[in-house]
């Protein structure tokens, strides 16, 4: 890296994405697509590369590098050194019960430090909650969950087998050895939010994951890193969303349907079941098909 | 609802579909397509909207609502005011092999009250087999499955992971908060099935989830409320069922095909993998693509 | 069979395919795609059919039947009597730590006999090891995992919910009952190799089923029986593979697409998320569509 402009005192507390630094965080900027976020960022240290330095503020001291994500990578397990090893919590224990507030649990259920839970919560049978998750009010969880890196609003549900906060598929390819990624980010689920047996809902990278409000998730439904899902959004069976991809409100997706990566769908569109969806798709559109086109124009061709 | 024809003491055992109730159950209607069953009926009262009154025998009593499937749920949370807490069974306990003939068991497995095992049963570690449950003479269950709301006939076999009766992903969207539907149906599993790992099978609304003797379901697969599949079909890897489809006898299903909701699938179908079905298909048909058509067609079309 | 031909004192040691056969290995050739093998196989006794009997090297007997996959699976069941019984090991016990070097141990752990781990291991809560797997040093397994019939090479991780081993789904359908194909292959794994959470890998059935050394697979992908994979692979979530298809090194697959069974796949091959793959594709090629397609042509045609 070429830390030669960086002043000698700069004090950093963390690396955080661009509209969420503060001016002691260091951020970064590796695609175009960011580029309204460097009017706003608060940050005054930024990662990129020389195709993109010539579009950062002045008051911004740069970092020019050859690869940003890796680079950010390196950064990034300076700040979390122990981020590469997560793979289970090793300080759960068999929950006691008098802990919390009018708990019904199952059998078997492990959990970890700190772990805050509401009122009026059910637990299943061989479920894990690890350190530091939060869970709202009136949650019912299922048997066999995993959930780590997480907080869950109120009156949401979890049901059987779903695997929530584990860290993304995201990594520098490697001749030999894949250089992982570390993996910072939580998963933000809202109120009133019902999440599918066996779903994998993987935590965000630096930024988080997010399920919005009142939104239904069903069976078998894979969340890749990243991805926000807006309020009120049905989701049906075995749908699977690439990293990062921005959904928004009141949006319904029939079952198989695929959500290509760093996509940004709007609200109250609909996409009908078995769809590829490889492109933007602007709010109140009903689109199907694969590559996912209007629906009207679908249904038209294969008459 | 309008109750004003209805005479003062009618006696209603139950809530059920128009060809299921007897005399004392109510019933409903809320679509041309199930115009057939108003013949054979045995139900006096019923539940239907302004548009389908009319063609209602006079010899039944009709219930006239603006949204059928909303009066239905708050009908069936009157006949089963828990059916919408259903989360896990908290009457579990350690297995007891003696209460059992010649079961072979493994660790940790959690068993409800009043469930029948049959002769020669195999059942793996950290199974939970719900109160209620019948499983069938030389059935094989593996390790992690959850079991509820189900009934297994003879010689079947439940490999890992499988999650079978659970509630179905039917609810009634709302703005903040979407209301469940009671989900009260069963699945009914024959004899001599198999189904694979990590399979997801929900459990009927008002009607039962049905899986025919003979039939083989591969891993992943996810059956939603209602479907009733036949005899000796093959359903490989990863393919999804949307509600209440009926799949005949015989339908060999490749990899990944998804089956839309409330369709009619024939008897000898064959689906190519990756298919996405959205009308009925026939008896004797292959077909292939997505939208599913003619095999022939799809691959001339596709050379 | 017709086993006039036979000299009476060949002892046979075992069933094996035409490459992997030694001289007292019994093999056997069902379709000409594997003619050539037929030239190097070290086997001399083959089970065929009499379409195919006629090239095989005159200093083979040959054993020649109607339908040769069934007859593989008789003898393959005089071979493994128990092969078709497997459902889960009755021979785990608690994971004892001091048999171990240095191992990171979860609760609720189950262990067969003869397994072996190597050094600096980690191994999740309620993860079930079955007899005889051999995991290398360095491996990182997550909870609720279920391994058997595996070997796995050193610094790989396998998350949360996996299921690895099983018998894979092959069987001869029948009109009642289908016969289980036995299988009696197993699932290796090489070294920095990442399996997904919820992720069916199956045994093969009379070969192996194997990932290559440096292959990432996303969460919730299914690999059938017999699917060779290569090295350094990128496998996104929801992937599927039929059986017995052979993958190059260095493919990229994206999320949600499929590849039929008995395809060959070749190096540097790039498959577009949602595909549908029906057809062997040469080394160097990127691909999308269903049926997948040179990909340049699949976004041509759906600009």
């Amino acid at each position: 890296m070429n830390l030669k402009k960086i002043k000698k005192n700069i004090k950093v507390n963390d690396i955080k994405e661009l509209d969420k630094a503060n001016q002691n965080d260091i951020t970064f900027i590796h695609s175009l697509k960011y580029k309204a976020s460097l009017k706003t960022t608060k940050s005054k240290i930024l990662i990129t590369n020389k195709k993109l330095k010539n579009i950062i503020p002045k008051d911004i001291y740069i970092i020019e590098v050859q690869n940003v994500l890796l680079s950010i990578s390196k950064v990034t397990s300076l700040f979390y050194p122990n981020a590469l090893d997560e793979m289970f919590d090793k300080n759960v224990k068999i929950l006691n019960k008098n802990k919390f507030v009018n708990l019904k649990l199952g059998q078997n259920i492990l959990i970890g430090k700190n772990v805050k839970i509401g009122k009026n919560c059910v637990i299943g049978h061989n479920t894990i909650i690890e350190s530091n998750v939060i869970i709202g009010d009136n949650c019912k969880i299922g048997n066999n969950v995993i959930i780590r890196n997480t907080v869950i609003g109120k009156n949401t549900v979890v049901l059987d087998g779903a695997i929530i906060g584990k860290k993304g598929f995201g990594f520098f390819p490697g001749k030999k050895i894949n250089i992982r990624y570390p993996h910072i980010g939580a998963v933000i689920i809202g109120n009133n939010v019902e999440i599918g047996c066996n779903n994998t809902i993987d935590r965000g990278s630096i930024s988080n994951t997010i399920i919005g409000d009142g939104t239904f998730l069903d069976n078998q439904v894979h969340i890749a890193h990243n991805v926000k899902i807006g309020k009120n959004c049905i989701i049906t069976g075995q749908v699977g969303f690439a990293g990062s991809s921005s959904i928004g409100n009141r949006v319904m997706i029939g079952g198989q349907a695929g959500i290509s990566g760093h996509l940004t769908i709007g609200d109250n569109v609909q996409i009908g079941g078995g769809s590829g969806v490889i492109k933007n798709i602007p709010s109140n559109t009903k689109v199907m098909g694969y590559p996912a086109k209007n629906i009207r124009n679908f249904l038209k061709e294969n008459k």
